[in-house]
């Protein structure tokens, strides 16, 4: 049965008409329709807008990381159904888990990190604040704000639903609404995922609209609070990027643009090695997963001139294992490109590369014969070796890219020629680096590095755990510079902050405490009755401050300090030594002073203070000296309600605490913030 | 007498034929004559991607910003050549104090914060790495590296000197050579700072490089290792960011336009307040600095409409006492535009606001005078006050910038009218928020912010210390969305980050630690045996590392070490509370097994560790109770040679230790960095 697929548009599925037909990579069926009526693209960018935008920043970074946890599991558990539609695509289940567990997988790790790094509330606080002034009156910071704009996701055939999820996920935690675009061959996949994202009810109306087809007028109707991220080929980067309506309005443009990645064999790894079974295992892999339709495919494989004969014969070998056809046939290792148009397309480069100055080492032009049933109407396509001897003069295969199951061989004779050669791709997503001496990695990395957006270090320790050249993580940056599009995506929180402004900040500390919903030093700070330890996560207010008791600091607190920590170093117990040091004298152990600073502040009953679990940035500014009195002053800096509770089932949240100690001259001698858990009075 | 200009090219000085007459502001005699030889872009471009980056790179991120430091003590040293030769910019000495020593001081920020913040070497580590496997042996994280390419900065006529050196300190410390294409009208200005700059002789041969006259085809010649930045015209911001090679080689391209930057009048600041005061102040003040030739000056008053009349007529009264002409003359408070064409201009977009419904509230076509000789040849322009009533439907002054001393008052009716006029800019470098009232600020900030660069929130309290709404700061971001350019400069180091490449890095701990120069938890260690606190800065290697024996926590630990504390906190003595707690006994206190690990590594004697100044990123991992063991891991994690020396002259650095404390299970119960000065050999 074919499908009508439908567009999600301002809260109704829209398309009823079939336009385009869509057809099975591995029989040439059809699939599905796209849909032949035109979007109110006015509409769609209007829903964003207000009701997207409205309802998104109804909640904060915590609650709508948390929607994604729940997202993520829902998908996660009907991922049966995304399986059976991915298989239209010519995946193998191997090759559909990069997409479908790679996605929930992406939301997962974005509703992770979201928790762990963001703040409550819709202002980022990039701290810390530093004074611009000497009366301490007149201060700066950085925050990160809600753009107040959408974004648009353009994306490529090869991922269907990890490519809409990996945008989705950080522009969604940042408060910005999505209008996501699939590449129509494969978009039938996209439309599934979505489906279920509607059913599970858990986004907020707004947050997320598909587009099936065309994108028709909608970069037009976008301005500099918007967002356009694009991933596919660098020629289609280029003609969006200079989009009359984007470049007017200086509409941030992200792009991920197909790339010939190269992996280097490194001369240590010789024939025999762990490590160069290690490059040929990979570079297999790479041709083959996803019939090699990824962006960070290893197109070039870059080996010492030595093992040239070697690598060549250990990857025919291992090429003409690889069982291809339709991935429902048992054994198959290998399915199809994506369509027909496809397939075109890279038998047309590999003559190009050919006529370029390639020469075939392995394929299978005569008597490929892929298994399963109505496969001649499939897009198949042979894997395909070529070598170029002296590829530093062989343009060709450094510019032209086979999207499919294609790579290179290139020989070197030094370092120097391998790190140029790595070059001539001119922007590259990743770079694989395969050698077990740290030596080479530490010389040959950073010159890599400047023309890549990932680079793998490969060897014998690092492989069993290995997730592989081609494949991007949540936590680590994707996108590469020159040919890749200029782009960063992913990488953690890193690429929320591409869905936020950034402002800077500047005014008195009251001021930037108010914005930042973070005590800044200098601020109108609370004094009350009640002890802040002795307030719950609710009650607390930022600001909330107890300025401590004294203590002296006498000859005895050093002497039983150093018998219970063991720590008798010089400056603190050697008159004579210590005369010699800058402070000319013997003085307090720094860990004394933290201490007793605690059993200043300390509230000892229990209380909602659950826990003191860290402590950050502890500087010890001046010296204590025997005799100084010292005293704290705790103020509650900054909470999160991270919506956990404990193993009881209470509710709690974690409040950062300002600890300043101070001597009797007024003078700061430590500084530093405290982690604490709080409980909920709820 | 007029200058004949030459470009710096490939380490020589370029041209002796006059091409362009630059003339004065102040008298329109000529100045200066740009140079009628073409420059040869590629030597340029080539000389810049070889010498240049290869004399760059020989220093590290800590030599480069001790070079910055050098070039900012002598450039200040010889300021006065160039005050008298901005005089003919038409600028007074308070508007060249903002260009040469707020350019200086941009040079001496970027010293500072690359000295306290950049590593050694020339491989920035972006972490924390992460462990990306169970087993501990695959990580990853980011790594930021020269991009061995070139920066190419285009510059505005308003500040040749501040514009020119605000590019160059950040590229400079992030390794990459320059070339600098001032404004040609003011360029004699940029010329002569160069001048010294060479003359200095402390910038490596290729760091810089200077352009006199147009790019050429300097454009052309660039590719995806390089950068682009533009400070200008959103129009020729427009028309650059387009350029055929710039878009086809995905280069990065920072603009940083003129925008219509506003400043609100909050309803809380009512007239008679310090706040309606500081409004009419500041307003002035940014309509009549550089004569109002700032990308940063206030176009838009925003005021309560209930307030109109008192801001207009407080704002007449203080523009009526602007004396205008020759700077050298005794008095004038503000100079000329910098060129009649820019006179022109001017006159002819204030004609146009006022066409399109903006109405002139002050200004002086009538019997305006600017004092000095010749002054009827200058480029003078009267400070110029409009106000549109209804500003909502008034686009134009939303959208026509006149870049003289000219500026509109809107007024509005609540605050969300006075939000939506502030968007109506559709981008701005910066917006100012006068007001006294905290909850207005953290209301009206966020939401404006979404536009903006940067916020100031003006009272009474930051205004003694205030630097203003139109100064960018070196530690600040500067740069805005949208109309503004999209762009981001400044900001301390953040801006050295886009002149990097930041690649991620996947491999075994051994090879992160290899490349980043930082130990990586996992990594092979060196167990020497000496103890590495014995070892001197330059003896040291990243690695070396020291398991301490072993202390067996007691009950008489905890109670001492209460006893010196005063931290009595239930958990640590509270047998029948502490039963209640999730670790369901009494445990030791953190502070005690920091205390006693330093005890278990220490090394007592005098030696090169000189101090432990500090402690980052500790957290409790795990309790510890009566009767458990534990165990210290101390390891030289990061080492970073300020060049600093300390009051006796040795010279010393800075070392990171990583600290991992064990219980009897090798399990984590604490661990944290701490920060040593460690004293060199030599």
């Amino acid at each position: 049965m074919t499908m009508q697929l439908q567009s999600y548009i301002a809260g109704r599925w829209v398309g009823r008409e079939a336009a385009q037909t869509l057809r099975s990579a591995i029989n040439g069926q059809p699939v599905a329709t796209t849909h032949a009526e035109a979007i109110d693209f006015a509409e769609a960018v209007h829903h964003a807008r207000t009701v997207g935008v409205a309802n998104l920043l109804k909640l904060d970074f915590q609650q709508r990381a948390a929607i994604l946890k729940a997202l993520a599991k829902y998908l996660n558990e009907r991922k049966e159904q995304l399986y059976a539609v991915s298989a239209h695509t010519g995946a193998t289940r191997a090759d559909s888990w990069i997409d479908i567990e790679g996605g929930t997988g992406t939301l997962f790790a974005y509703a992770s990190s979201g928790s762990n790094e963001l703040p409550s509330g819709n202002v980022w606080h990039e701290g810390p604040a530093v004074s611009l002034g000497k009366q301490g009156q007149f201060a700066g910071t950085h925050i990160l704000v809600p753009r107040r704009g959408l974004a648009v996701h353009i994306n490529a055939f090869n991922f269907p639903i990890w490519g809409l999820l990996e945008k989705f996920a950080p522009s969604f935690l940042a408060g910005m609404p999505c209008i996501g675009k699939p590449a129509s061959a494969t978009s039938y996949l996209t439309e599934a995922a979505m489906r279920l994202i509607i059913e599970s009810g858990l986004l907020p109306e707004g947050a997320l609209q598909l587009v099936i087809g065309s994108t028709g007028d909608l970069l037009d109707r976008l301005d500099g609070r918007d967002v356009v991220t694009f991933t596919g080929s660098a020629d289609t980067a280029a003609k969006l990027r200079v989009h009359r309506n984007v470049i007017a309005k200086s509409i941030p443009f992200n792009a991920e643009a197909d790339s010939l990645n190269c992996a280097i064999l490194a001369p240590d790894a010789v024939p025999g090695s762990p490590e160069f079974d290690l490059f040929v295992k990979e570079v297999a892999r790479e041709m083959t997963v996803k019939a090699g339709q990824k962006c960070t495919a290893i197109r070039r494989a870059i080996v010492p001139r030595a093992h040239l004969d070697a690598v060549a014969s250990a990857l025919r070998e291992r090429l003409a294992k690889v069982v291809v056809g339709d991935p429902a046939v048992d054994g198959v290792k290998m399915g199809a490109l994506a369509s027909a148009d496809q397939q075109r397309d890279v038998a047309e480069r590999v003559a190009a590369l050919i006529e370029g100055g390639a020469r075939p080492v392995f394929g299978a032009s005569d008597g490929f014969a892929p298994r399963g049933e109505g496969v001649a109407e499939g897009a198949f396509f042979a894997p395909t070796l070529l070598l170029a001897e002296r590829a530093l003069h062989t343009p060709a295969v450094h510019e032209l890219e086979a999207f499919g199951p294609v790579s290179t061989l290139m020989p070197y004779d030094d370092l120097d020629e391998a790190v140029a050669l790595a070059a001539m791709g001119q922007g590259s997503l990743v770079g694989s680096l395969v050698t077990h001496d740290p030596a080479v990695a530490a010389r040959v990395v950073p010159e890599v590095a400047a023309l890549h957006g990932r680079i793998l270090v490969l060897d014998r320790d690092a492989a069993p755990e290995s997730t592989g050249h081609g494949s991007p993580l949540p936590m680590l940056k994707h996108g590469g510079p020159g040919r890749a599009g200029g782009g960063e995506e992913l990488g953690g929180t890193r690429a929320v902050k591409h869905y936020l402004q950034r402002a800077a900040l500047q005014g008195s500390p009251t001021m930037l405490s108010a914005v930042t919903g973070e005590y800044v030093r200098g601020a109108a700070r609370i004094e009350t009755e009640v002890h802040p330890f002795r307030r719950h996560f609710e009650e607390l207010q930022i600001g909330e401050s107890l300025l401590t008791h004294r203590r002296t600091v006498s000859e005895a607190d050093i002497v039983n300090f150093g018998g219970i920590s063991g720590d008798y170093f010089y400056m603190h117990f050697d008159a004579i030594a210590a005369k010699d040091t800058a402070f000319g004298q013997r003085i307090a152990h720094g860990y004394f002073v933290l201490s007793a600073a605690a059993g200043l502040f300390v509230s000892p009953a229990p209380g909602p203070v659950l826990a003191n679990y860290g402590l950050d940035t502890l500087r010890f500014v001046k010296p204590v000296a025997i005799g100084d009195t010292i005293q704290a002053r705790l103020t509650a800096k900054r909470k999160i309600d991270r919506m956990k509770v404990d193993a009881q089932g209470r509710g709690q949240g974690v409040v950062a605490w300002d600890v300043e100690v101070t001597n009797q001259a007024g003078d700061l001698v430590a500084s530093y913030d405290i982690l604490t858990l709080v409980a909920k009075k709820g």
